[in-house]
């Protein structure tokens, strides 16, 4: 049995119901949710055990990021309380031709503030056999770098897996470093990235490439040049997106392991009734396949995609489908038919 | 003038607003509604007298259930008030490619437990041209069974014309009888069907055909072996539909009546706000045209798929449209302009 | 720097949320708005100076109305409380097949009643540098179309550029007066005029000409033809709107100025959250661009355009973008990507 | 068994929710009633047969009101369509030290143009035993105030029972006439009068006389005075309120017949939760004690004025109380305690 | 430390918001709660290690009840998933003069259909040390009864204190048994009883004493004589309510412990928010206090109190408060002034 | 004509709507609001010309706080756009006996990181009379503290009258610096001062003297010398605030002016829908009758008791009353009945 341990950032998101921008909003939509976390939400809705570590204000609204984690059956044993702050972002969720708005108030929030020995790691990983981080903890402060870094060691040293997504926010990264400066030492321990080609070289100070997707060849070609950057890096997963307009998307998805590439069919995405978390429905489904459905790839990425497809249709940061609900939605091709 | 009497059950219909799935409502928007009684409303609503006939709970919620007929101008005088229960179902409303979900809590309701001699069949048809039942009565218990077929026998000793709404439901027929152990006896005095040709076959104990559709000959074959097999029957009525995914449908509709096919225009449905009950607005459709449009049969089909296209756009389980609404909707071919 | 004064009606306009029809209405969505005072909101949040002219009851309906002025920073030192009443209009909204409905109930407004000499037009223009109008106002009364007269002689008179969006209603012009009575005299003073060809022609009182939008020739000939019947106009902007049905519309725009067609990009507006205001948006655009973009009609005509589809994303009447909202549309082709 | 036939103004209500003022509401609740109509829907409650006579705009608008007849099961028969306009008002709804307040846009209304010979008053009163009527109609237009009398004359003549609330609003009687110069000639065919001691003076062109209600010699005095003052008077009622505040009135309620002053007891609301519709609601449970409790009046006042108390606790303008709910907070002294 | 294990039903609350009556809600606030569940998440709040025993159905409504456990951080490694449906319940929140009215719809319920074996009491009750149930599922079928004995003698056998919510619901016991029946044998094992006296005799079969509150001398006698009959039983809790309205109530609790009888405060509680499970919360604090305030009965009868009357002011049936705010309202009076 | 400039901190306000706890929110209201900006709004609303001064973030929530200025026609001409966020605060309303719940989220606002510089206060006081600020400002951080005695000396150095509300928050003043360091220089030019004797000891760093609001004689010996202790300051008004519990409250204010002690009548409120911004709505009152009532000292103090009265029953921060709603507030002492 698999135990998974995420660490990360949990934000308040507030956002104008109704298709409304923030000018016509007498109230915000409230969720709580944040790319680690909905990776183990995911996880944990197909039955995955799972730990959520994170550090939260001893305020009754760091309280209501904790219930988050009940509500989803999430570990929440190793979260600390401390700091000032929830972050905040808002978000005004566009339609048609009028793409959705983030303000973000992340600042000075609990997780920015963490240090190295805040959390115990060796007892967080006991029981644990894979850690999941992404790249938007390291460019919050330096010190949540500092402690990310902590956590990778200590997960490599007791043996266990790694998977990261790379997740680059270019708002964020306002400490003073380039992500070149701070992400290659982190990725030495990475068995598994979420990222396309390009993110992934900027990330690690590489010049872009501009792979031609389309062509087999080259893309097999970049994602070994990957893997070989990486001594521990084994396994890459990117989703592909065509933005039609804020209401109308395609998403497919893509997964190279051992020089070979695996592609899944691609979703048409109509209306789109949340967009945030999609990556974080791919990664949990990524991870959920790689977990436990041995060598079938194919399936992993299928289930993946699906998952990632299904993301769009549901409010919220979190992907509220269960492993039953996305083998259906990959065998009926999304066509979304009832059952009475 | 037409009365049309229709018979069967009004549930209580519970769904989380604004798309969201069950775990997350902290509401439900509550409707009465039920095929049959989704009939008389269109009804009704065209201009047609009729009664609805049922059993309710003698309680503040049978109250609400029969509110609802007085809403629609249904005829609710032989409504009886017995029993313990409204059915219940629960109906979480998918989007693109998640679909709708039903949770049947029906079992056990007021029309479950009717018995014969519960309604007085004579005085209902008094001044009643026509009866409409559906396949869901008979599938609730032996004794609504045994209730429903008394009353066919009735209409049909009386002189009413009867329509069928076949509306195959695989989660009930729970008591023990299968459908082609009731159904034949209570299909000879049919003299309209809406319902697909393996449905029917299905129904009639027959083996399923599998119908090429676009072969107008086969079909046609098919059609008049149906009607051959019950002796009442001369019409029959169906709806076509595609299914895009859970937001996005194209629906045509098809009437076979003395060996001729008549087809009506396939409309493009997107977004859809309601799918519940656009069967129950194609039967109306139906009715409404074969009562008053004499021998147009084209334009007979053409209302009952514009009919039917229209109820996608509305929230709840009853078609809100006028006559002058429906044919606007054909005139216009669905293109729903605004006049100021 | 501009200032542009509008003149026209606010009224209160009452809509069924969430998709509901009147008749499943328990409360209505409220907006205050206008096509003068839209065009005015349009042009502030763009950053120019405005002025916006109307009368309004003196209560607290008539108040609320006058907020709406504040929240667009649009000015509202010359708007007068007299008369009984705010006109209100109805609407419900459609989707898909079904066509969104209007009801009227703005007669006897308190802007219906003014008279000449109601409005000081010399003061009201004193700093102004533009005047526009629409043929809603004299529309709604004889004395409404003599007061508009009223100042649009006086803005002639002090040097204003003038526009006018034609807006023809045909459910107002109750009064016994019809358009090519009272409009030919005052489009004598329009050196803009927002209208298709066969409205204009129409308002003028002339034959219609059916023109073929896509002959360019044909359709420059009627341009020319109409910028000689009015002695002030050079300039004529009009919007192609494709219905493909309630939820779906393709939108496009086109300027007419010194015997030289512009035409704008068409964009896939789906879905539709609110049509109304769109003509304004429209309007808004095309004065922005008109007054700040100089010679750059290509840049006007795609500016006007973008603004309307735009317009059609956002709920209520007015079009709350920025001139960065809109050049980013523009330069997206109305992609709609997000900026994280 | 008896039929009321009641006449009067159906108007939409128009509110802002949850306490807020006009300034805040981006939404109105939204409800059609008005005084004699709220009587019909109470009446009918409690199980009598009744016909509410009104015109109506044909618009969708008209449709609404139309159907609030249906939903409360009052009978629709001679309901006129014509006219321009349902008559609006709006409410802004206080509470504790901050008033109610209300802003009429009743003008135009269809029922305001009605004229002589709209209504065939001979068939409307057929089956009737009793006619209710108040003293808003007349005081709506001068053709209003002719119709009604047209209608009460018939009444009379065909022997119907004849009720009146005098109902006061200071804000009609806009159209040049008095109260004295219009109600006493309509009022000298009242059989039962609900209105206090001066106000009824005041209808009838006499001085008021300040009454002092806890002198009860000097109140039957003054009861006496009017009942000789109109030739069919019998029986006349009130209510007592006392406000508090906005939130916190005390009810009470008094019948006069054969010279015996009849007291109910006087019941404490708090909160309230709508004020609209309670003198109505009054006057439906007099109405129904005086129809159905023979000679016991004290049954009837008491009736009467828990009827009234209750509807302070309903939302909207009718008191969706059935007879059984009024006799429970009757003997309970309002108490309001929960049966499971 | 303490681990409390609480056993009975869970339900669906279905009631309409804003004060709406049943007729007028076109939706129903949704929640989860049960007597017994309600108990477990105060203690819960309080810091308990809790364990909620139960059945629900294996469906998607099923999993909503299970996700409130979690919500509330009870555990629920115990429920078991068979059966058709969750009970339901339907209630229409009073107001002043106008009583709550409940509507249940909870026969054939998951929990109503358990029988003995369905459970592993041993496992269940292996680190617990107090068991709780309570009246209710004894009422809703032989076999909940037949359960519930064999849970308490379990835990009467393995040790654990038991307590027992009287909570006499007349409109259930429809089964056939009257309580004297059934509940004199299971009462033998409870030590602690929450319940009037009159209640308590009735339960057990004798005469109902109508005691004299206020006397403390009859009261303690009366207590005394209870105490005597049931073997185990030492301590008996009750709460005083006096229902002004059913806005305005006085809450106060007694315990009787070594024939000693404690009394707390009463409190005001005017408006009331919601009183469905304040019960619960004084039996959720009575627990608390008799399992950590040690000898200090006072304070525990003092925090059952005030936990009681804080429920009144939180919607939902689950006393959504801490520790601190039970003993800050204790210590305040009720005066609720806010630190700012 | 007097023109008020008042100069503090605009913060986001979050909070559950309909009586809810934070952890049942699903969505928050949001309103923009902050004592000084309250009371511009107050005096906007009586007619008053008004300029408020802050630092807002150059984002879209920037943006909203701004237009809460326009939408109570408040100036905001000199308002500076810096710094990277709006202070928030979460606000859980309680009623009865459960008390409301502040949580602070304001480090670091735009407010808070202004220095000496950042604004020109020559240019505007410019027009004004009057500079009104609180104690809130020189809370928030040394460099606001700073920035706050700039503008002080300014508006005394223009002759500028000059008020101040002390409002102590026990949660702000984190910097490491007292009240008594920082506010007696600022008070030195206070001609006015909202606050009652001891939070004005407590500042200025003197002892408690637990004043006996009864004792007449006593108060005005203290408020004397507080006079003596301030040069400029002449005027003292404080609220008398009873807290019943939550929902219910009663209001009562006082003005010392001349050795003379002003009393205004107390208001039960009860219900309270909002009890934010009462004080700034007194203190808004107060200010209006001592700019425009002249001597006429008792009736400043009634007006500013009724107005804090008024601001209880209405939602938000701002008092959204008139002159005239206050006046007859007073006139009607609270009774609040409706005109029609």
């Amino acid at each position: 049995m698999h135990k998974v341990v995420t660490f990360g950032e949990v934000l308040m998101r507030l956002s104008p119901p109704d298709n409304r921008k923030f000018s016509q909003a007498s109230n915000f939509d409230v969720i709580y949710g944040g790319g680690e976390f909905n990776v183990a939400a995911s996880l944990s809705n197909y039955g995955i055990d799972t730990e959520f570590v994170t550090a939260l204000p001893d305020n009754a609204i760091g309280d209501c990021a904790l219930k988050a984690t009940r509500e989803f059956q999430v570990g929440n044993q190793h979260i600390i309380r401390q700091g000032n702050r929830l972050g905040i972002y808002f978000i005004e969720i566009g339609n048609s031709v009028r793409p959705s708005k983030v303000v973000y108030d992340r600042e000075n929030s609990s997780i920015s503030k963490i240090e190295k020995g805040d959390f115990n790691w060796e007892e967080i990983f006991k029981d644990a056999t894979w850690f999941h981080w992404s790249g938007v903890t390291p460019a919050l402060s330096q010190s949540a770098a500092d402690v990310c870094l902590e956590a990778i060691k200590m997960a490599n040293k007791m043996g266990l897996g790694i998977s990261t997504d790379l997740n680059y926010r270019s708002k964020l990264w306002q400490y003073g470093k380039a992500p070149y400066e701070i992400m290659p030492e982190m990725l030495q321990y990475s068995n598994v990235i979420l990222g396309d080609i390009d993110t992934t070289m900027f990330m690690l100070g590489k010049e872009k490439v501009a792979p031609e997707y389309t062509n087999e060849n080259e893309v097999k070609g970049h994602f070994l040049n990957l893997i070989e950057l990486l001594p521990e890096l084994h396994t890459i997963g990117m989703t592909f997106r065509e933005s039609v307009n804020a209401s109308h998307q395609r998403i497919g998805g893509l997964l190279y392991k051992e020089k070979t590439l695996y592609q899944a069919k691609k979703y048409e995405i109509q209306p789109l009734v949340d967009r945030v978390g999609t990556g974080d429905a791919f990664m949990g489904g990524l991870l959920y396949g790689l977990l436990t459905f041995g060598e079938d790839r194919k399936k992993t990425i299928n289930f993946a995609t699906a998952a990632c497809a299904l993301k769009h249709s549901i409010f919220g940061d979190v992907n509220r489908v269960t492993k039953e609900d996305v083998l259906e939605c990959i065998s009926s091709d999304g066509s979304a038919k009832v059952n009475r």
